[in-house]
């Protein structure tokens, strides 16, 4: 492989300035900045791919939340990103190596090689590091495996399915022995796809009537609800579950830019009247169950049982558009951005 | 023991109309019935003291809920109750036993010896039987242990504290170990009686402000919320809970006869950012643990660490104003109405 130049600036993504309610294309500014040569024990890394998901609107709110920093005004956003390793100023690492890491944004980085984790593109293709085998495939399996204690034969109810997690969330329930799995997304196209790519046993078009979707597709309730929505669709499924049912609260995509007109908790006797349990999770209290996970995950990739999905937008001058779209539902599967040609097939 | 004559009737309470809101009198009445001959396996029993609790309101319900039999219009009322026996045709219980029993809200009642069980006067009070020692005292447990995961050193928070369950919960948790244990209690003299004879660390009165009142008895946060109340109390924990906290969702008298005016689910946010686990129970799941309740809670009351408080009234003619009177809050500890005068003591 031939040295290549080492570039001397790099393409950032800022915040311009905190949104309000949904973001605009106003509330962010793509900029060149210098780049630093990497000091000992960094990396200096093309970026092949960045992920956009629901979690960095969190961010860009003025006040912290629980277990994220957030963006300040005038700053780089970040997130999960892989590239390839231009020069490498640490041990274990060489260049031409495939990092996974946390400075997305931006064509290039400069990046500690403790925050960097080899991946292998031979064992699966690039996006899906970032997808079901990413962050995003981890927090499904959390979410099932630990806030919602999911048992084998279990009806399985999942929001926002053909989303990222949602989309690992309902193909993983089905692997792990679920006994019916219904996904709920907006559009009928969207609801068929779960059925018809993505091996679910029932998509419901919520645009159509969400309860009734549920009540037709579970004519005998849920036993966990896996939840990427809040709102109108917790209140559907807490209504849905059967007693003792279990709820996985993974977001609230739904309240992230509305807190004026959710239904009410008074919804909740639900949770009394039938023992159900509710609980929140982040996946970085559940690391532990990391190396299960990727040997499952590698696996059921392998025998072809699991079908990963991107939508792949190209460029970073088109990450804030594919970011806003993100939001509004315009993806199925895990939304990326490619940021070079960089694939492991080019290398 | 002179033998007593056997009663030919009986007065009882009945259902006159399903209510709409808060109950009224007009719900309600009381009538002379015919007294069966107890059968094999049966036993006449002369109550003594009866329990109105809260979720009696929800039998009263046109729709079914999940783990109760809803009271029929017309038909009698009927719950927890303690009685002596006046004539046994089931082996293993005699005339002068104390049972308890389903069949309250009736001076005497022909009950199923399976369905009754004897209690000891002797190593408790009778009203204790219906109260720390009775359901009450087990739901408070259960919640305590089972769904709200109590740990040791644990900051706790009960609502509805001056209530049957809420002052048996408050002072469990204290015995159980936590390290600092709230109350809330409509008023300012409850919130008192709740550290003055509760032994609760601080009693918050929360019609001049919880969530006020929750930060500054609890400036760090809450581990434990011990919900008995629902809708603006558990918005007002589910901001107070530290990350990791837990709610055991016991019950909702707030939202049983009002469900427009509830806050929104959206603050269930905080359960995704705080990873919060919440959890509704009930205690027929849980009969397993009932045998080292008993143990415990006899053993506290013996070494007086325990306060068993109770709210009574007398005669069948106004149980069904402590029910409404319950309903309001008009008790302190576990709601109770004397039916005879046939206390243990009078034995």
């Amino acid at each position: 492989m031939a040295a290549e130049p080492i570039p001397v600036t790099t393409r950032i993504v800022t915040l311009a300035s905190r949104p309000e309610g949904r973001p605009t294309t106003a509330n962010f500014r793509l900029e060149e900045e210098p780049l630093a040569e990497p000091g000992p024990g960094q990396l200096l890394v093309r970026n092949a791919y960045m992920s956009v998901d629901p979690a960095m609107r969190g961010r860009m709110e003025p006040t912290e939340k629980h277990y994220t920093s957030n963006f300040s005004v005038g700053g780089p956003l970040d997130g999960s990103a892989i590239g390839r390793v231009i020069e490498s100023r640490a041990a274990g690492f060489a260049a031409g190596d495939f990092v996974r890491h946390r400075l997305g944004w931006r064509d290039y980085a400069v990046v500690d090689a403790q925050a960097a984790t080899i991946v292998d593109p031979v064992l699966a293709p690039l996006p899906t590091w970032l997808g079901v085998l990413g962050q995003t495939g981890f927090t499904a399996y959390v979410g099932l495996r630990r806030a919602g204690e999911m048992h084998d034969g279990d009806v399985v109810f999942v929001s926002a399915a053909a989303g990222a997690v949602g989309s690992a969330a309902g193909q993983f329930a089905r692997l792990l022995g679920a006994s019916r799995v219904i996904g709920s997304a907006g559009g009928a196209d969207k609801a068929r796809i779960l059925v018809d790519e993505l091996g679910f046993d029932e998509g419901i078009d919520y645009r159509a009537g969400l309860a009734e979707g549920l009540a037709a597709a579970a004519p005998d309730g849920i036993d966990l609800y896996f939840d990427n929505v809040g709102g109108d669709h917790l209140v559907a499924a807490l209504y849905a579950l059967k007693v003792r049912g279990r709820v996985a609260l993974c977001g609230m995509i739904s309240t992230m830019e509305d807190t004026s007109s959710a239904p009410g908790v008074h919804h909740l006797i639900q949770a009394v009247l039938k023992r159900l349990s509710i609980r929140g999770f982040i996946v970085r209290d559940h690391e532990d169950l990391r190396p299960e996970f990727e040997k499952q995950v590698a696996n059921w990739l392998r025998t072809g049982e699991l079908v990963s999905r991107q939508t792949v937008v190209d460029g970073l001058e088109n990450a804030v558009d594919a970011f806003i779209g993100l939001l509004s539902g315009a993806n199925v599967g895990k939304m990326l951005v490619r940021l070079s040609g960089d694939d492991a097939a080019a290398s």
